[in-house]
């Protein structure tokens, strides 16, 4: 694709087809999809993950699609490869999540329903969030190889144990929305394969930054992700569970943003807001609830939770990442540390505090529900918490650079630097303007088109 | 925030902290967002709500927010702004209804469930309508101000009387979508405000203006607010109530619109349609159906208020805004008055009259569910909406007034002419064009980026 | 409207007096939306309907509405005649509809509920589809016209041998999704409109093009519609089907957006990306899967009908649309052959299959659900398939073909070459720069601005 001498065309067409007879082999409809059996009432399914499956798609596809478009040469870039991206790991993902979920099964073909589908989005989000890591700095044949190999490395990363019965510990942690691994398993990897890629010549374009326009499209994507948060973290949960992790949600990004506001002001010397800050730390307290949201955290504790992403988000932005850049070489275009990232690890903190005090007379007939492993006290699922996240870390980090350094072989169209964040690579995107309008606007105005 | 010299971010953290201490004190979720009790069934709750307040929600945020961005250099502002007023006043009236809606009760706590963020979310509304306003004539730390009163007199324009046995009108009419306590309350609040707030140079300032995109822009919010009124009108309704209130609402809003192109054209001398129009006056319909949606106004009298609805919005945006501004020196930015406050009215004229000529032989079962109070004949339940308005009416333009005086005093950041409908105040917008950039385009285009 | 000299203002008008009257003489609400009954429980067809209702009524104003405004000088018109003819057509297709419903049975009024809101919405989608054929080539006059006589042979190619039993072959046939109903015949009834319309000036026109920002806009069009497609196709059904739908649609458009892009590039001579191809061949995939969505084609059925699509779309924009415009003089803005027709024919072909090869056993209880006709074999219900669409295709471009001479009459506000793709025709859309801000930025920009 692009400039790509055919290399992403051919890896997409290989791709699919293989997908396709894996398909074959592998893939049925769930009973609740499948031929009518007017004895079973298989049909709540449906209404139960629909409309929240949708609202989880939609964040997919506008949201992250839109929130990258604040690039002022990349908006096809940004919202097309996202879409490539998304629709891709839908289907791989549907094969790879099939798989591991067969593991110490002995079914053999993978049943999908609506709710394969919204798991397929959880590794979609996985993935859009490392690529917010190198967009505009990786090129599609790279980005369709980073997503094949971290599909992998997810499902591993949640499903490690199993086959290991005694160190079974991360199917039994709870992180009902992602916080450990969606959030920071996508940032951390993201950013291992950005650090690999890191060129200087990343630091030093003009084109990366925003114009006017970009950053009001940008809002699009910002705001359809906040809205639909509350069914990307309610939507695993069901009962009382489903109904507090929308109100968690809600509450905590309501409180997110309005720090945001006040502390992009405070850090800026004239007191102005950052529209960066705007677009991204107001959406920390989504990610930061993720792992306790179907927890009794009170809707205090949950104001409490996004106030705290809210700081640790605009300060990351603010002061770490150019910190970041200038001393460990991290290019990081989206700033995914500080929204995924750091919030995510707190995420995983609060959860480990909210189960370390968690009892069973509290949580009544969800205990077991919540905390599935009935041989551990509160303050050892607490302790796992932590211990899953460090497992997390680990694997997203060593998967990513792995990945980084297989992305770096000159076989994958490595961007030079005239080439960074510029969608005229890949996209045919000169405009056809006429002589007489040329004339009439001035020759600049030609380019200008084409620009902004 | 912005050049507020730090009031802003001062007041909104200062507000934070004291929310965050009040729901610690009075906050908790109700049974069916509590521990798990499986001998209970509260999770149709949930699912009776969570779509509809979806919808809502998307509404305040992208509606609200996107329908602002006409402005050709206040496009952060109007969705920044609105970002920031949603967020605050989530959080504010979920504290504030929940204390009003303690009165006569012995309930010591606030119990939040997903109805409780809906009604928060019709709060929102209220505030963002009087937002529309003063768009890009206040500061943040007035809006900030504006917003924290306006709650409380929301309020208190629902439950005035509840104290008082004797005058308990308001609770007993019948507004299922709001078109008293939210539209006409919130338009002519802010437009009290906005009254006093006036200065010349608001009606002199070249800025305020759309340009193309940013009417393209615009478009986003219309359409959003026109797809969802339906579940803003229907939301707290249910069973075939809600069911009627979807279909008056689809069908007013749908005669609206046709009526409002045919009339934004003859109204032109170029014959031309005006994105003024278009934007708003094809959302009257909405509007004018709130306070009637649950009743049996017919199909065709769903059409008749919905084209009686954008009459008054057109010609009011045409003729009377201008004749407005001119003799009683009222500048509306949006023109919330030809929107929300005289359509508001109209609902309320048109649910009296379905009021009064209700009986309990058309309405059957629903006819006390809709009509409370059952010592009132159904012409005097007509007579009743009429005369709650009036008092709706004068607590908004009084509780407006005295907001306007008070966001008047000078510590409140009032903003000079140039200020008006400017991001750059409040915004970190310049761009960063490189040199290079510059040269070739000819200095003229960093302005312009910056601008257009 | 426009430059119509009032023309489209009284018929608006006058359309807009007539429908009143009729829904006053001819339409109630259905028992579900009408007087309360507690006896009765009709409440769950509003549950049922709502959600996807409101993704197909987004896909309406927001999708069809956006993806159009890739033209770069008739943004206004791509959105703002969308929002009126979508207004219109609901209100319209409700009567007709509900007079083509009543053929045959002894009702004399038109019951409406939710479901008849949606298939309004199905209505609205096959003359948007045919707008898209004439997109910036017709006037609102010649719209408005053109809709009321679609609305009229689209219900008569679903109904058609109702009256005459013995030929009564499409109400038995299986389109859940309407790749027969919607998808073609909206696109060969426009294609035959835009037929009889053409001017060689369509052709020349310096006008018909995109520039970068309206390419983003249209984005938001096609995710819109992506994301919203399988409750298109799945509306109309329930049970396990409607689940079916909604897996195989998402299955099939994944797949097709990722052969889209393979596709897009490797038919470049310099290998990039064309916008065009993104924004329409990447929805193909929906209209393909229409008529067999809720059949047992099986997941990899999916991905192969998806990835088909493609390949028909993409090579269909690059290669047939030059050639039918050269040839056949065959001017076709938003190309709807290649998005909508073809891969409509190609959707009715793989249900033809997929009905040929059905059994009882595979299908068990919804067999005689889905193939209504308890008579015919199952190859016999492939073969209607085609028939069908034979006849539905025949329609189409008769009636279409018709309509197109009747818009010629000089009488309906044809366009002139300079007033083709030209939003300045019917909108007033000059900007009001002040002098210092034109003397600051060049005169060019004045004009810059209007356009860009």
């Amino acid at each position: 694709m692009g400039n790509t001498r055919g290399k992403a065309t051919a890896l997409l067409l290989v791709a699919q087809a293989i997908i396709l007879v894996l398909f074959g082999l592998f893939v049925d409809y769930d009973v609740a999809a499948g031929p009518r059996n007017n004895s079973l009432t298989t049909h709540t399914t449906l209404a139960h993950y629909y409309p929240i499956y949708q609202d989880v798609h939609v964040m997919m596809l506008i949201g992250f699609g839109f929130l990258m478009t604040f690039l002022k040469r990349h908006g096809f870039g940004s919202v097309g490869f996202n879409f490539l991206l998304t629709c891709y790991v839908i289907e791989w993902s549907t094969l790879v999540n099939g798989w591991f979920g067969m593991i110490g099964s002995n079914e053999g073909r993978i049943l999908i329903d609506i709710k394969s589908l919204l798991e397929a989005d959880f590794a979609v989000a996985t993935v859009l969030i490392s690529f917010g890591a190198v967009l505009g700095v990786a090129s599609p044949v790279q980005l369709i190889m980073m997503a094949t190999i971290e599909v992998v490395c997810y499902n591993v990363s949640i499903y490690v144990g199993i086959p290991l019965k005694h160190i079974i510990i991360l199917k039994q942690v709870t992180d009902v929305g992602g916080s450990m691994f969606i959030h920071a398993f996508g940032a951390y990897f993201g950013l291992a394969v950005a650090r690999v890629l890191y060129k200087k010549s990343q630091t030093l374009s003009k084109k990366e930054g925003s114009e006017y326009h970009s950053d009001i499209f940008a809002m699009i994507g910002t705001l359809f992700l906040w809205l639909y948060w509350p069914s990307f973290n309610a939507g695993p949960a069901s009962g009382t569970e489903r109904h507090r992790a929308v109100i968690n949600t809600v509450l905590s990004l309501s409180a997110c943003t309005v720090v945001t506001f006040a502390l992009s002001a405070v850090t800026d010397k004239k007191n102005k807001l950052d529209m960066v800050h705007i677009q991204n730390a107001t959406l920390a307290g989504g990610v930061a609830m993720g792992a306790s949201a179907d927890l009794i955290v009170q809707p205090f504790g949950a104001l409490l939770i996004g106030s705290v992403a809210a700081l640790v988000s605009t300060l990351g932005f603010k002061y770490l990442q150019p910190i970041l850049q200038r001393n460990i070489k991290l290019h990081d275009t989206c700033g995914v540390h500080n929204l995924h990232g750091m919030p995510g690890i707190l995420g995983v903190v609060a959860s480990a505090i909210a189960a370390a005090i968690a009892t069973q007379e509290t949580y009544k007939d969800s205990y077991h529900e919540l905390f599935k492993n009935t041989t551990r006290t509160s303050g050892q699922n607490g302790g796992y918490q932590i211990a899953s996240l460090a497992v997390v870390l680990g694997i997203a980090i060593i998967g990513g650079t792995l990945t980084g350094f297989l992305l770096k072989l000159p076989v994958w169209d490595n961007l030079s630097a005239e080439e960074l964040f510029e969608d005229e690579v890949f996209w045919d995107c000169v405009e056809t303007v006429s002589e007489d309008e040329a004339e009439q606007n001035g020759s600049n105005d030609k380019q200008h088109e084409v620009v902004a």
